[in-house]
C-alpha cells in the first residue's frame, strides 16, 4: 500500500436529491416554472459566491469533459470557468476533434462511452441536430448540452432568461421584441420556447426572408400569447420591455448577396435607445457584427456583457445540480 | 517580501523511492513482472480512490505538459483526468503544435528541454517511432511515452494486460486470441510482448497482408509459447479466455482497394459470442468502426468500455510512481 | 438555499495594494527600475517558492483567460504553469480562435468584454501591433500582453533582464552584445529600451538587412548609451559579458534566398566560446535552429534554458503582481 494513500481519510461527499441530479440537459422543453425557478436560485447563490469569493469547492472531486466538435470560444469558455469556479477541472477537448477519434471512424455514442470512463460530466457541442440526445443515450453521465446545430442549446436560453429576470425582476407581464434572423437563430426560437410557460406578449421583427419558422410561430399561437410579426423596429421600439437583437449569421448563407441585403436592416443605435423605455433591456446572444454599436454599450439599458457573465453562473448552477451538488 | 508569502508554511512534500521513481515510461520492455505487479497494486488503488473519493491530492504541488503531435482525444483525455483526479495540472499542447514551435524549425529535444523547466513530467505522442527515446536523452524530467508512431505505446500495453487480470484474476494458463490487423496494430504488438513474460498460449487472427511481423512472431516462438496462426476467429472462439480485437487502420493502408476489401473481415457478433466461453472477456483499444456491433455492448463479457476506464487508472499509478508518489 | 453552500465560511481574499496592482502589462514602457526591482524582488521569491514546495495556493480564488491568435506553446506553456502554480486555473484557448468568435465578425474588443466575465485577468498574444493596447481599452481586468505581433513583448524582455541580473548580479556596468536579427527581433528591440534605463555598454552584431531599425537606434544615442555596429561576433566577442543571440525568423522574409544566406552567419559554436569571458552568459530567446549547436548546452555559461525557467517566474510574478497578490 502506497503510505501517501491512506483511504480512512478520503472523503466520499454527500449528494443531495435535486430536481436535476443525475439528469442530462438537452432540451428547454425539460424546465417547467418550478424547475426554471430553482435553477435561477441556484444561480443567484453562484453569482454571489463568485462575488464574494471567486471559487469554491462544490465540485472538487469531479472532472468534466469539454468536448466542441464545432469551436465556440464564448461558450467553451464560460463552461470552463464555471466548473473550474466550483473547484472541478475540465479535460478541454475544443479543437482537432475532428482529425481525431472521427477521423478514425468513432460513433458519437462510442465516443461518449469512452469520455464517460475518464469524466463525471459531458459538455457536448456539435453540429447535428439531436446528437445531444444521441449522445445521452449512450452515456450514463450527465450530457450538458452546450447547442446541436441549428437545434437546442438549453443553457444559453436559461441564461437569456434569467437576464431578463434579473434585470427587470419578472417575466410575466413583459412585452419582449425578438429582432434579427427569426428563421436560423437559435437562440431565439430556445429563448421562445421557455417563454411560452409565461405571461408575455411576444414582438418577432425580422426582414421577410428570416421570419420566425412556420411551427415555432403555430407553436406561439397555440399557446395563446399577445403575439405580432413586423419589419420595423420602430413599431416595437415603444413598447418593448426587452429588445432581444441577434446577428444575421453569415454562415447559415448560401446566397451572400442576400446576406448582404439584411445584414445591417436592424441596427439599434443610440437614436433607437432615445424612443425605448427608460426602463428596458438590450439583449444579444453575441457576437454581434453591428446590429449594436460600440455607443450604446454605456447606456445602462444594454445588458449584453452582464447577459454573457449570467451565463456562466447558470453553467455553474447546472453542473452543480446535475452533479448532485445543489 | 509579499506578506501573502510566508515560505514556513510552505511544505515539501515527501518522495517515495519506489521502483519507478524518476523513470521514464518509453517501452514495455521496461517492465518486468515485478515492475509490473507493482503498477497494478498501485492502479487497483487508484481505482478505490477514484471509486470512494473522485479525486485525491496526491500530486497537489506538480505539473505535467501533455503534448501531442498528433491528435489522440482519448490517449490525450485519459491522461489529463488522471492527472488531475490526483490533484495536479496539465499543461494541455494538444494541436497547433505543428504550426508552432516546430514550424520554426526547433528541435524535439529543444522543446523537451524548455517544457521540463515548466513541468514536472512530461506526456508525449509523436508520429515517429524513436521519438520517446530522444525525447527523454534530452529532458531530465520524467517522458511518459504515449505513441510514438508504428513504435511504442508502453501505456495502452499495461492498460490491457491489466485489463486481462482484472478481468479473469490471473495471467498465466490463459488462451489470448488477437484478431484483425496484426500487423500495424501497435497495441498488438506491444500486448504481445508484455505477454511473453507470461506463462500463455497465443492465437494471432488476421487476413493474409496484416499477418503478425516476421520479428514479432519469431519472438513469440523463442520465448517457446504455444502459439498458432489462423484466418478466422471460428478457429479459436471456443477456447479463447481472451478475444482481443483490433480495427483495421484505414490510415496506415496506401492502397484503398485492400482496405475496403479486409475491413469487416472480422466481425465479433452476437452469434461469434454464443460460441465463446462463458467467462471469457472481448477487448478492443478502440476506436472500433464495426469489428464489434453495439449489440453486443451489453454482453457482460464485453470489456472495452472498462478497458478504457483502467486506462486511466493506469496512468495515475505511472504518473504518481514516476514522480515519487508511489 | 443550497446546504452545501454556506456563504459564511466563504472567504473574501485580501488584495494587496502593490505597484502594478489593477495594472495592465502591455510595455516595456511600462517599468521604470523601481517596478522592475519590485517585480524582480517577487520573481526571486517565486522561484524560491517553487523549488521548495512546487506550488502554493496564492490565487486559488482567480482564473486566468490564455488566448493566443497566434500559437506560441513556449509562451503560452509558461503562462499555463505560471498560473497553476499558484492555484489559479486557466481558460486555455490556444487554438481554434481564428475559426470562432472571429471568424463570425466580433472585434477584439468584444470578445475581451466578454472574456472578462469569466476571467479575473486576460493573458492576450495577437499578431497585431497594437492589439494588446486595444484589448486593454476595451476590458477592465488587467491585460497581459503575451506578444502583439511586430510590436511588443514585455514579459520576454522582462525576463531576458531578470536573467541578465540573476546571472552575473547586477546590470549596471555590462556590456551586453546583441546578435542575429536586430530588424525584425522582437525581444532584442523591447530588451534594448529596458536597458536604456541602465549604465550598459551595448554592441549590435548583425548582417546589413538585419540591422537594428532607425528609431531604436536613435533612442539608443539618444540615451548616451556606448553604443557600436559591427557585422561580426569575433569583434565583441572578448569583451561581452552577455551574448544575446537570435534567431533569424523565416517567417518575416518574403525573398527566401535573402534568408538562406543569412541564417547561419552568425554561429555560436565551442570555438567562439573559448574566445569569450570565462563570466559571461549566452542567450537566447529560443526557439534555436542552428546558431547555437546542442554542444554549447554544457557549457555553465549557456543560460538558455535557465532564461526559459526564468520566464515562468517572472510572469508568476506578473500575474500576482496585477492581481493584488504581490
Amino acid at each position: 500500500m502506497n503510505p501517501l494513500f491512506n483511504f480512512d481519510t478520503m472523503p466520499t461527499r454527500p449528494v443531495v436529491q435535486g430536481p436535476l441530479t443525475g439528469s442530462d440537459v438537452l432540451s428547454v422543453s425539460q424546465f417547467d416554472r418550478d424547475k426554471i425557478e430553482y435553477i435561477f436560485a441556484r444561480t443567484r447563490e453562484m453569482r454571489e459566491m463568485v462575488e464574494q469569493a471567486g471559487t469554491f469547492d462544490l465540485l472538487g472531486d469531479k472532472v468534466a469533459a469539454c468536448i466542441f466538435y464545432e469551436p465556440s470560444t464564448r461558450t467553451s469558455s464560460s463552461f470552463i470557468s464555471a466548473m473550474q469556479r466550483l473547484g472541478g477541472t475540465v479535460i478541454p477537448i475544443t479543437s482537432g476533434v475532428s482529425f481525431s477519434s472521427v477521423s478514425k471512424g468513432e460513433t458519437l455514442g462510442d465516443t461518449m462511452r469512452v469520455l464517460e470512463q475518464y469524466a463525471d460530466v459531458i459538455i457536448l457541442r456539435h453540429p447535428q441536430v439531436g446528437s445531444a440526445k444521441e449522445a445521452a443515450h449512450a452515456a450514463s453521465v450527465p450530457i450538458l448540452n452546450a447547442g446541436d446545430g441549428p437545434g437546442e442549446h438549453p443553457t444559453q436560453a436559461l441564461l437569456d432568461l434569467f437576464t431578463i429576470r434579473d434585470e427587470l425582476g419578472q417575466i410575466d407581464g413583459l412585452k419582449i421584441a425578438m429582432v434579427g434572423d427569426l428563421r436560423f437563430g437559435r437562440t431565439v426560437h430556445s429563448l421562445t420556447k421557455l417563454l411560452l410557460q409565461y405571461d408575455v406578449s411576444l414582438r418577432f421583427v425580422s426582414p421577410e426572408i428570416l421570419r420566425l419558422p412556420l411551427n415555432l410561430m403555430n407553436s406561439v399561437i397555440d399557446a395563446g400569447v399577445d403575439v405580432r410579426e413586423t419589419h420595423s423596429v420602430d413599431d416595437v421600439i415603444k413598447n418593448a420591455d426587452v429588445l432581444y437583437v441577434t446577428r444575421v449569421q453569415k454562415e447559415r448563407f448560401t446566397d451572400l448577396d442576400q446576406y448582404e441585403e439584411v445584414k445591417n436592416y436592424y441596427k439599434i443605435t443610440a437614436e433607437t435607445m432615445e424612443m425605448a423605455k427608460e426602463k428596458m433591456v438590450v439583449m444579444h446572444p453575441l457576437p454581434r457584427v453591428g446590429e449594436i454599436p460600440d455607443a450604446v454599450d454605456s447606456d445602462p439599458r444594454a445588458a449584453y456583457f452582464r447577459q454573457a457573465k449570467n451565463g456562466m453562473f447558470v453553467r455553474m448552477a447546472l453542473l452543480a445540480a446535475v452533479l448532485g451538488r445543489a
